[in-house]
């Protein structure tokens, strides 16, 4: 059985409160059904972050049933929730964590309209300003990949590094998506399934304007720099 | 009137619980609608099924108003709700039920995007990770029958059999599940939708990519015998 | 100010309360917004129907403000609720009740699949079952008229007597629906959306296969005859 | 700090109480995700209006923490939620309200049917009578402008000066809309998505039938002036 410092405890009860809650928002915003889905969290100043059980309801999910794994994906023994399995994605966020060290949180979903991308492994075109705002251009198709060893890990990093996007379509499976913390990958993927939505439903009828990319660029910016209460640093 | 063993009056109160319930859950969906649509169980260890009442309001469905059948679909006299009329596909739950032992839960909706691929009479084909996760290939197609005798419940037994797929979309009808249980074969009806749309929302602006039969078998023999919190042996 | 038999004052307060509820549906089904849409309920034995205020917000609707009307859409002086002004639909609902007296409710709504067909004066045509069980055969398209006269009642009245629909699509305008009672005309507009936006689904990816009349007959006599808990006459 | 005459206050306080609860309203009716999205209303009798704190969950909106600007959209210092940054949309609302007198609300949102026909830059054409009713023709587009100066208020006051629609749909971005208070302009907020979303629909399977203009006049003009409960000036 591991012990923490007291910081660090406080720090994972946060984060373990924070998970919890947060999947809410993915049942709120219709991004999942059943028991599919899954957020997770990096614990600040630690090697471990907190992910949900596997196959567990989303009306069950609470701080003490969400998992505490270290950036290997191994649950930590003898803590609250240890006696369950981890969600089955856990090794993903774990590949994100370990090399993306500015990550905070990752979230991953098959909302309908970012599969539908997914499943033509067609990128969303940036034409709309909300779209500009928040991911800087268009959102980014990584390759086919299944479960079962780090592929779908490395796919997310290697598609995301370097790019403005925080979301990625996994080809033929569905959105992944990072933030500053657990909060702003919610944020990224209730957005990434609206802007897939609206550029689908405008393409239905013919072509939507494309955007200059000062525009774009121009947006990103302020977006990401001044929107809010507080500046947010981009990530 | 019937006398059970002490057992079985317990299984019969736990299905009848479990039923009722479970028809919430096709409210919450979204697949069902006024008094359409059904969720039958089995009753573990004896040669009986609980079913919904016909045209009743899913606000007023309880333990106590659903309705216990044997397998030939007749009412057993004398038990609680046997006043009212089983729903009008309880011929067809019964002859799923008698003609496939494996089956513990059989669910019928006119859920939307399943009801569209059923009136094209065209299977939806596997091509998001999901489905070959839940259903492990294609969703077929079931024959077109009308209600009145055992049509219905033929085809479908005869288009599931050997098949990975718990469900099937009978022509210009509907979808009916099958599962290890009625909540298995909620999860079936549940799922059959989301892919349903998700897959024709895909393919309204393309083609999908197919995916490489070893991996659609990959992942459903995982989904199968790995997920979730205890293994779930395939139907 | 007029009086009537206890009896009558006794139907009228029931249909009051049932109007005031049914709104409620009209609501849970997402068929109407801000203040559209409305239903009616004829008072049994009496010359007089029940109606919504125009323009007042659905979480206001209660029995006292409902509006009680003679058959040529009149307020009845000093009757709860007459101090305001009844839906500006109110002569279509009367023209029906003076026209057709065989039904108890109308509803109209702007549903937006109903409306969708209604645009392209197209009706939707028989290809589910659900539909032929409610519906009979298609959906039929009513002219063009707009509000001010007797137009949109005669048309409704034209298009749908003889005809086994309980809903017709008024071009560029939406559906009005009848039916024994109001419940049953709600009903009727909860239908008439559900088949309209699953045909128009099933139609965005080719042609959905057609049915055998003999098929839609059977469907139609038996769910008309015996479904539900008591048989429901044909309208 | 600022001091108004009671009657003032007791009008602010009405508007930020009004302006709070609207807000609702965009949730309500799906037109907002997040934290997007924004109501303001001007103050009867003073250069000032009322607007949403930028970033602010909507859960957490309260009449205290809505932000009191005047016309130039300078936040007044020292009254509650001064603390805070006004939406980012404020000096677009403070353009219009500057420029169009009559105005006495506006509301922005990304809407997904109204920000699809935005992205194609493609009027929404009066096909149904309830957009004629509402809007009194078709809803323009206005021109491709970015934040950051007055170039979307000045496209926004461009576009609705002498034009019936309440409506505007703003180049790649989305609605904005006018009305005579801000419960007026969430109407048309509400409706725009209506109609964007319905003819968007009857659009994918057809032409709609064009109305005559001497219809959706006649339409208009009625329900500008004799709907509801007491006459509604038109805008």
């Amino acid at each position: 059985m591991n012990t923490y410092s007291p910081e660090i405890e406080v720090a994972i009860a946060r984060v373990r409160s924070d998970v919890a809650k947060l999947h809410g928002e993915l049942v709120r915003y219709g991004l999942v059904i059943w028991t599919g889905g899954n957020v997770s969290g990096r614990v600040p100043g630690a090697d471990l972050f907190v992910i949900k059980p596997s196959g567990v309801d989303y009306d069950d999910l609470a701080p003490a049933n969400m998992i505490l794994c270290d950036l290997d994906g191994k649950v930590i023994p003898g803590t609250p929730g240890a006696e369950r399995s981890p969600s089955s994605d856990t090794a993903a966020h774990a590949y994100v964590y370990r090399h993306m060290p500015e990550v905070g949180g990752v979230v991953h979903t098959h909302s309908t309209y970012a599969v539908a991308w997914a499943a033509r492994a067609e990128p969303i075109p940036c034409v709309i300003t909300a779209m500009a705002d928040e991911f800087g251009g268009e959102v980014p198709i990584g390759p086919f990949s299944i479960i079962g060893d780090d592929s779908i890990g490395r796919g997310i990093v290697e598609t995301l590094t370097g790019h403005r996007s925080r979301a990625v379509l996994m080809q033929n499976h569905g959105p992944f998506t990072i933030g500053k913390d657990a909060r702003d990958a919610v944020k990224a993927a209730v957005m990434v399934e609206d802007v897939a939505r609206t550029v689908h439903i405008s393409r239905q009828l013919g072509e939507p304007k494309p955007m200059p990319t000062e525009a774009i660029d121009a947006l990103f910016d302020r977006y990401q720099n001044v929107y809010g209460q507080a500046p947010q640093g981009a990530l």
